[in-house]
């Protein structure tokens, strides 16, 4: 089974990288861009074949490693 | 409008990050991960209406900056 993880920042947390983005944008003469946000992408292949396990798991994973839950939310999609 | 960017390593591109989390996610007990792939999230806040200017635009800006398109891939999802 595949999962597929999204870290985005919380609203609110500042983002240097998303703010450099935007600012390069700008430079390159991409107008009308407001806000820009930088997230991860986590890509897991799992031996799991149960959804509500493999969930579980994951969220576990989330909670324990992939984001950090102060600053950051996750979303979980299974395939 | 808000476009929603995922750029992520091709098949066969190393992934030094991947396997630094799917080594750190075995350190902590978490078995059956047989492969984990790290890439980018990125969300634009954009002042376009259109779709499919938005979609041509974004496409420009992935291939000009956000991208690198030797090594990566992109999808795009405008909403």
């Amino acid at each position: 089974m595949k999962a597929r993880i999204t870290v985005t920042l919380k609203t609110g947390v500042l983002d240097p990288q998303g703010k450099a983005i935007k600012h390069a944008l700008t430079g390159l003469d991409f107008k009308g861009v407001n806000e820009v946000r930088q997230g991860k992408l986590i890509e897991l292949d799992l031996d799991d074949t149960d959804k509500d396990t493999a969930m579980a798991r994951v969220t576990q994973m989330c909670e324990k490693l992939i984001a950090n839950t102060v600053i950051e939310n996750y979303t979980i999609e299974l395939e």
